[in-house]
């Protein structure tokens, strides 16, 4: 049996078919039900997936990679039986050059952990999802965050991906250089596709700089469109935003009652300006200016880390504020569609989760024309699942009849597949001949990506 | 034939056989060998070009797109028998929302063109590889140049392309949002892939705003090494320069001997600040006074537009500086390095241009270690072009061993094709089975990117 085949290969204390092990890689912090794995594996090193993917490929078992478990979209977690692939024990950094600014990591550090690392050396990883994810995971999903209106996608930060391919064959997709015109773009392929083409085994990154000086900035506006014409206004202005975030006032409601505050009760942006200090207080003063036009109101501002903590504190418990009632799960949308298009889109939201009877809010990168709900059900009461993901499912539509799409960042897994065709068209059929090309067997994170 | 089935299916008036057009399509800025097309199609719109690609399919015609003929590496010039596709009459503006930043395209437009249309609104297309390059040759050759420093290679400004896919299917690779982690990342994939796996028909790009202010400078320092790490000294201060250029003394040289000119005969850094004005200054002055602690002389700065031209004026002038002399061809490495392998390959450079005993100079995109090589060769003196062109290959060959690329910006054509296994590796497997999945009869610009 394949089992005792991976004991034998990669070594005992690699495999485990533990209950609590097997539990814990059957859930990540999405609604979506999957099964537990057949066993999970801790592979140490390339060599372990090449020999676990070998395996799983004679045998025709299928392969999820599982990070720490912070998808919303289920990529992480099986529906078919078989293999996971757990990072925990490839967190290492294998090569680091500060005077590069680029750093090769295995895919199981989170973010957290590799910006504790570069940052002594004034270098950072922008990219924030707001959970401590690992990097593997993030560049699996095309993870983004708060970050993005600045510095883009994950995908805009990798130089190479080591690749295990189905088959065991090792891969690189770049090379360290800054840029490259040469060959196929394969980083950008395996970026995002959500280990149904490839296990990513390593992982180069560029780094940047870090600011020298930053300002954080809240405001409140009467209306949602108030609110995504400002932050369209800014985004003209050429004023380049290291965070631009929008939290709507039910949500700010449910922070004050949940934490005890008193933040008034408005939908409210929050800003963060970053880079040489002459430049940044400039960069806040046009804001300023260019928001009050447009009619903001409470304004504040923040300069020492422990006011910036305070203002930007109801941007940060707000996701801890809805999924503290107990016994309840939420699902979000994440939206992103062209910035003109973001006023509508909110509105339409607000009523989508007011039709639902459902308690919700709404949250975004709204630089990016990416924005999420968070939509509070009970699964015990029957119809509130339904009416839960049926706001999420109305959303998505709606982006893609506007043109966008129907995730800016949480990923396809599956929850977002039923949308493949809606948003893609043909273009759906060259992913799968692209799936059917790497994964000729299907062992990739079967059910997945596409139906 | 199939020349007439061309003309009855998309009208004769867009089918050219006269000499000098199929002469024209024969030759672009390389110095690469090419033959004459049997035919130049003109098509009008997307319609036209599924019209060429279904009959190419189906007679088995070899399909070589061709912009403005600037390409340095061959791309757009065929080595087999068949139809040459110009777009110079697909040179429109398909849609253009300011209020989203974005612009969709036809690909003849070229990047000024662009350029003219969005400025007055405020907004830019940043790319700027030299040449006024049509955006669809610039998108299939992921062009960069001066700026990507600051913006990235052109890859990172699309949102969405429409191909023709050999069989004449047309897909859209993406949507008008900004981010999207749905789906397999294929905009990325066609970018760069030199009309070789598809022919795209539209092309959607990300605008950005115009900054406020922009200040030039120029220094000198007496060894290559000071400048590349003058270079990596501001990298790393985390300064956004625009450009940061590198001209070698014997270009310099050459530039004052074609122009009248009396700049310092030394090797010389370009920057160019942009941003708010206040901003801008105190990244001048940070960046002088880094400089200067580095040795650097012969500092001079320029605000006004005429000053900065005069600033850049050397800059500018070199390629024509090189290439006036009559009779003489010239060919260029275009290697992309990790930053701390910069001096030591440009003085690598330096040597293979002296040991060649021809005429040579070194320019480079120095913020993303990226570097050319101008090195003149008359063709009727033989060995003058083995000699040339072996500059180049050691260059590549040398940039692959320290984990760089043999081509930074401007792609594979025909003289990085030999680099393609050293390079990439088993990689080139798959980028081989990609292009067969695409196009399985092989009609798309035949002989280019792999052997």
């Amino acid at each position: 049996m394949f089992i005792s085949l991976l004991k034998e290969q990669i070594g005992s204390d690699k495999v485990s078919q533990s209950e609590s092990e097997l539990y814990r890689h059957s859930h990540d912090e999405s609604p979506h039900q999957a099964i537990e794995p057949k066993v999970v594996c801790f592979p140490e090193c390339s060599k372990d997936i090449e020999k676990i993917l070998n395996i799983a490929y004679t045998h025709n078992i299928p392969v999820t990679a599982f990070g720490i478990g912070s998808g919303l979209e289920g990529q992480a977690i099986p529906i078919q039986k078989g293999i996971s692939l757990n990072f925990e024990r490839m967190n290492n950094v294998v090569d680091f050059s500060p005077e590069d600014m680029t750093i090769t990591v295995q895919p199981g550090i989170t973010r957290l952990q590799l910006n504790k690392l570069v940052n002594r050396h004034g270098l950072m990883f922008p990219i924030d999802p707001g959970a401590d994810a690992t990097i593997g995971g993030m560049v699996a999903t095309n993870a983004s965050g708060t970050t993005a209106v600045r510095y883009g996608s994950i995908r805009n930060q990798l130089l190479d991906l080591e690749v295990v391919l189905a088959d065991g064959t090792v891969i690189h997709t770049g090379t360290h250089a800054k840029k490259s015109s040469s060959g196929y773009h394969l980083t950008g392929l395996f970026a995002g596709s959500e280990g149904t083409l490839g296990i990513i085994s390593e992982i180069t990154i560029q780094l940047h700089g870090i600011p020298e000086h930053t300002l954080m900035a809240r405001c409140t506006f009467e209306t949602l469109e108030a609110c995504a014409e400002a932050s369209q206004t800014i985004l003209l202005s050429g004023i380049p935003v290291m965070r631009m975030e929008l939290v709507d006032a039910t949500s700010i409601d449910q922070v004050n009652t949940y934490g005890g505050y008193d933040y008034p009760i408005k939908h409210t942006l929050f800003f963060e300006f970053a880079g040489m200090q002459a430049a940044v207080k400039e960069e806040l003063k046009l804001a300023k200016e260019l928001l009050h036009d447009l009619g903001c109101q409470d304004w504040e501002v923040a300069s020492d880390p422990k006011e910036q903590k305070e203002v930007w504190k109801s941007r940060h418990e707000l996701s801890y504020a809805y999924t503290h009632i107990q016994g309840t799960l939420d699902t979000g949308a994440d939206v992103c569609v062209p910035i003109s298009r973001v006023p509508e889109m909110i509105v339409y939201a607000r009523k989508l989760i007011e039709e639902s009877g459902l308690k919700g809010g709404i949250l975004g990168h709204i630089g990016d024309g990416n924005f999420h709900t968070i939509v509070i059900f009970d699964p015990k009461i029957e119809g509130e699942r339904e009416k839960a993901f049926y706001t999420n499912e109305a959303l998505a539509i709606r982006a893609i009849e506007v043109g966008g799409t129907c995730t800016g960042e949480h990923g396809v897994g599956l929850g977002k597949m039923q949308f493949q065709e809606a948003e893609h068209g043909a273009a759906v059929e060259i992913m799968k001949k692209t799936k059917q090309m790497l994964d000729p067997t299907g062992v990739l994170n079967p059910g997945k990506m596409f139906r």
